[in-house]
């Protein structure tokens, strides 16, 4: 197995208008993507990769040679990988409201001039689907043979097979949920909160003055990254194991343990990485996130009109999207007569699992998306 | 049932030096605390109740008429309530570090005559333990009936019983573990972090600035409440209910689910009445418990030196010091030949289900202290 190898990303600016779900309208937008692999004669070998909160369109390769890390999903997009770029044409983008060179709140805002900050409208899933939909458009793409997404990637494929049933074949749902539970929005506000008292946020306008709230931003990617690891893992990998080996009985800053020098690192390569504005954002279209609300509540009204085939995947210790958010997705969509494989990994490794290698879930994947060859090659020669 | 009723907390300046684990010494200290009941004539009727992270001395009763709130423990301490002041005399205090009176980091540093703020000396459980065995001298009491904690408090209340064998009849340990979880201690490293990174924090010396680290206490307690409740519980107190009623897609600072606001309140609440500094220090010592690890890091030897019977309850909802740490703890008396009696409660509530009336709790706690009645009585007619 190889890499796609380096790869640049693309750009569009669309000038038509687009509604949005708050009644806001975007009068035009940019979007970053990348492709891998080779769209067919027939396009029948697209497939849509959703990011999830803190994600972007650069899921696979290299920008550079000496790039310290490949994209995100590197390890399941390439050559002979589970998403096989010998045999699909893949699509990346980076959402609008996201801060990776799509249309954003550091964007500038056409009507002042000055960067869109917490002035930039709210998003829900539906506004990614839809933006989503013109870059299929523009790729001359009328169905995808697969869209899948993690998290609240997941939630965007999902959507994606109610509002546009006939342009998907194919979903496929990772460590998703039709809504978030109350402690997820919980944690999501506790990270808002930090943001949002943050002294350097001012009101969202932070970029005006120069600055950045980054403290607040550090400690809402420290509270994330907790509820992304399994408590096992978390214990596996570091333990109750001293930094300094001695007990530091002080009040001093120093971090003491192994796990709080990571979640330190972690929050301070986030804190300027990432924009506030969007993380609010995108927490804001998780919580908000409710599959079934449209539809009378009822999961299986929702899932009625789709006209795909699911693949559901859990991970046994994500306690953030556990397996039983996954299953009452794969009962719905039972309940409601669609054809669903769902598979419940055993790894260690928390909500995170979704984007580490892992053989079975390779396995999974790797089977399904292989399912979807199969039908092409036997659609071809038929 | 009825209350103890109106309380006065009583007061005591202990002047003899004592030496802190952190290997400092505390030149002198007040203690603060609250008796509940009468001391019987030979003293075997004392209760010892330690206090967990945000706790404090005023555990039952009322200080005015008018109080909105009882003490803490108000429905397990009390006239014919399962800690039975018609029986026991009750001594609860509040321990140093703390803020609710005793000596802490809001105390004036006899040195600079300024409050302590950072510079107070870090503790751990053995100190409070140290402290509270000079309590115990003072009210002349040679033995404690039980001592008895929830959380931190359990922890205290196992050191008792390995520093000071004789003088523990019986320990109750409720919620709570021999060491901190890997993910525990992430916790209250974020915590600890939105305090540190609060620009009023001022590196702990905030009062001799005239102001408090109001924000970095308030997403403390926050993060804090999340883990104190169980995910069942948050989900069937506030569902997603929204607040408004209406879905509110603004960026704006209101909270929209009921759970944010809750969770605002407690914050915004806690944010002034209680001491950053303290939160550090309690936090600290929480996360440097290990109770075996000066027995080569083996509970089984660690608690062969104990004289008492122990009683431990959990409660099944608790993910913060879940059920499994409880058996761990009751494996190891049972290997080390303690008699040990253990309760797993079936509760809703997470590991706040220490401070809430439930009736199968309630017999458990009952039906324990009653059998130290029965033995107080046996003796005497003896």
């Amino acid at each position: 197995m190889s890499s796609v190898g380096i790869v640049s990303p693309q750009s569009h600016y669309f000038d038509q208008p687009i509604d949005l779900a708050c009644g806001r309208t975007l009068p035009a937008y940019e979007l970053v993507y990348e492709t891998y692999g080779q769209l067919n004669a027939d396009a029948s070998n697209a497939v849509l990769i959703c990011h999830a909160l803190s994600g972007h369109h650069h899921a696979a390769g290299r920008h550079h040679p000496d790039d310290k890390h490949p994209g995100w999903w590197d390890a399941y997009i390439g050559p002979g990988k589970p998403i096989d770029t010998n045999k699909f044409f893949v699509v990346s983008l980076n959402n609008i409201g996201g801060c990776h060179g799509s249309t954003g709140p550091t964007s500038i805002n056409p009507d002042t001039g000055k960067p869109w900050g917490a002035d930039f409208p709210p998003l829900r899933c539906r506004d990614w689907v839809n933006t989503q939909y013109r870059l299929m458009q523009l790729l001359h793409i009328e169905q995808w043979a697969a869209v899948i997404g993690g998290s609240l990637g997941g939630m965007q494929a999902m959507r994606w097979s109610l509002m546009y049933p006939e342009c998907v074949r194919h979903c496929v749902v990772i460590a998703s949920a039709m809504k978030l539970s109350t402690q997820n929005i919980a944690f999501n506000e506790v990270a808002r909160q930090a943001i949002l008292s943050d002294p350097e946020f001012h009101d969202g306008h932070y970029l005006e003055h120069n600055t950045l709230p980054k403290q607040g931003l550090r400690l809402a990617r420290m509270v994330g990254h907790i509820t992304y690891l399994s408590e096992d893992g978390m214990k596996e990998k570091f333990g109750r194991e001293l930094k300094t080996g001695s007990l530091d009985l002080g009040h001093s800053d120093e971090a003491e343990f192994q796990i709080e020098s990571y979640l330190r690192y972690q929050g301070d390569s986030f804190s300027t990485a990432f924009d506030a504005n969007s993380y609010i954002l995108m927490t804001k279209a998780l919580d908000m996130f409710d599959l079934a609300n449209d539809y009378g509540d009822d999961p299986v009204a929702a899932f009625k009109g789709a006209l795909c085939d699911y693949l559901i995947v859990s991970f046994t210790t994500d306690w953030r999207f556990s397996p039983q958010r996954s299953r009452e997705i794969v009962n719905a969509m039972i309940a409601a007569h669609k054809p669903v494989s769902y598979a419940e990994i055993d790894a260690n490794f928390g909500h995170d699992a979704f984007l580490i290698p892992h053989s079975r879930y390779e396995t999974v994947l790797r089977n399904y998306l292989q399912r979807i060859v199969k039908e092409n090659e036997d659609k071809s020669c038929a």
